[in-house]
């Protein structure tokens, strides 16, 4: 599709590949060793899991996501003026709890693919997949506490509130999938748990380990927060209306799963003839059983977009998005940093509102 | 069964039960305020369980178990001259990460039955069973890092690692289900992480928590460790010999899931007829079905008791038990701390190997 949020100023794009690049070659190596120091068969499962092997155990290069995480976190250090590198702790402990999530997610939730491969609880099974993501988030403390730095404690105690915050928005998705109803408020709340509140984190876990004080501790997390919530936006627009080789998704494939995302839930909430056609026919679909639904034909999909379209609902996510998107720039106003910083944080706000995969 | 471990010394059981029933008094309502925090519906299915409710919901008085691990923690501050109150954030910590692996455990291991109640996962599912384990987890740590000082840090590193090890018996011990042969050894080192590593946590943490240098804070977790391993091998004495009626579990429980334990491992390692007898006998079982299996006759059970008996494996364990008290005891000889404090340590010790479920 064409960009979810066009945007007029021009992308610094290169600049956030940089970026993106600089968070996973310094994080890597650490993550890399902190895995390692867990117990067979775990430490194996744990590679499977982040593609540095296949189900085989042979070396591969898979995909290990955007890895926006541990990027925000070297930032972060270098907006308080600390070296990059006193951020990758912080990076590689974001990327722990957020692999921890995911490995507990794809099982509560039986997805069975994840980047492009089966997910762990497929290939290892159930148990490994609990005892490999529980391992994972204690490394996530245990590579911060081992600094042995009043920072540390601090970045600790926050990634630990970011974490359960995560795991709030976990609950909160689970019981949404069995209301008929739920309402844009709580579609907000429970995306700010599981997307905003690790990125809050990451945002300012370098700045915590760096020595930041509390204000602009919490002024980067507020920057991550909503930027969260801007990429939730976006990541659910795609979810509908994304190009399947660019996201490597399904067509519709937030529609295939009955998602009550956030175009679903603002159409709902719209009062027009779209709206309430939508309403009766995602009501009728709840009846189906998954199996009978999936196998809805493309024009049965297209037919509920159309209609989410048509009652606002795109439109209201793609404002929200730009509305976060704006919200995150302000939040760094009041912090002191270096321009090159700023510039930075910005263009990855700008790329995560335009990306399309 | 007669007491596993006879000792000459007469127990101070009243010492040991005001001792248990103060960790419970004094660690119960934080432990409450901390679950209290946790997000609908998590607060409920923790509150299930932890027996303060029921399954419907109705306010209970279910057997929280026997709570060593809080009075551990409250006695390990006074061992450093603190007050025992400053234990307490310490004893809610490792009472929440104990619980936290009874809830995955349980689910990774299929048990339907905990404290003589139906599990969280049989109850509630196994997606709540994931969550609140892991949420559970989360606020162990933040019970700790609240309190904002260099001490709960370290309270709080030595946590995680502790919990790392939970991590790793539970590997093992799920691997071990699937190998025909364990050696004493690795069921030692399985034992040590399963039950040793909390344990040896919980009776230094309350010293960390006030102030404790490290020489003293390893001393107190070598003195735990042993405990817990002493309490282990007192476990699987009672799995295989215990009265049903004091353990509340099956007569030759242990038997009936073809557990490895340290009786059945022992007997193993023997080299005479019967534990040649024993092994083929075994070997046969693992061919069954566990339901074929548990519908053996009492007495094809007590003839499997009788040749790990005979074999040595039940004199074996008895010593390991008696070993493991007295190594405990002598860890604390070289920690200069109240008589008092000592005397509660020892009578805690003797406990644990002469009870009798």
């Amino acid at each position: 599709m064409t960009p979810a949020i066009p945007t007029n100023a021009a992308i610094d794009t290169a600049s956030v590949i940089a970026l993106l690049e600089r968070g996973r070659t310094l994080a890597t190596p650490m993550l890399r060793a902190a895995v390692a120091r867990l117990a067979p068969p775990m430490d194996t499962v744990a590679a499977y899991h982040f593609g540095w092997i296949d189900a085989e155990g042979n070396p591969a290069h898979g995909d290990g996501g955007k890895a926006v995480r541990p990027a925000l976190a070297l930032l972060s250090a270098e907006a308080v003026g600390a070296e990059p590198e006193i951020g990758v702790p912080g990076a590689v402990a974001v990327e722990l709890v957020h692999n921890f999530s995911l490995l507990h997610d794809d099982l509560m939730d039986g997805d069975e693919q994840r980047r492009h491969r089966d997910t762990v609880w497929k290939v290892h099974g159930p148990a490994q997949a609990i005892l490999v993501g529980d391992a994972l988030f204690a490394l996530a403390s245990e590579v911060l506490l081992e600094l042995g730095t009043a920072e540390a404690a601090r970045a600790t105690r926050r990634l630990t509130l970011a974490t359960r915050r995560l795991i709030d928005g976990q609950a909160q998705d689970i019981s949404y999938e069995h209301r008929e109803r739920v309402t844009v408020e709580e579609c907000l709340e429970m995306e700010g748990n599981k997307t905003g509140a690790l990125l809050a984190c990451s945002a300012s876990i370098g700045a915590v380990l760096g020595g930041a004080d509390e204000a602009t501790a919490d002024a980067l997390e507020a920057y991550g927060h909503h930027l969260g919530l801007a990429f939730q936006a976006v990541d659910d627009l795609l979810g509908i209306w994304g190009d399947p080789e660019a996201t490597g998704k399904k067509t519709w494939s937030d529609l295939r799963q009955r998602k009550k995302s956030l175009p679903v839930v603002a159409a709902l909430a719209e009062d027009g003839p779209a709206a309430r056609r939508l309403g009766r026919l995602l009501a009728e679909d709840a009846t189906k059983s998954q199996r009978e639904f999936e196998d809805f034909s493309e024009e049965e999909f297209a037919v509920r977009a159309a209609l989410i379209e048509e009652a606002g609902g795109r439109e209201w996510t793609s404002r929200e998005a730009r509305r976060r998107h704006a919200t995150a720039l302000q939040a760094l106003e009041g912090v002191d940093m270096p321009g090159s910083v700023r510039e930075r944080f910005a263009a990855l706000a700008d790329f995560v509102v335009v990306r399309e995969g």
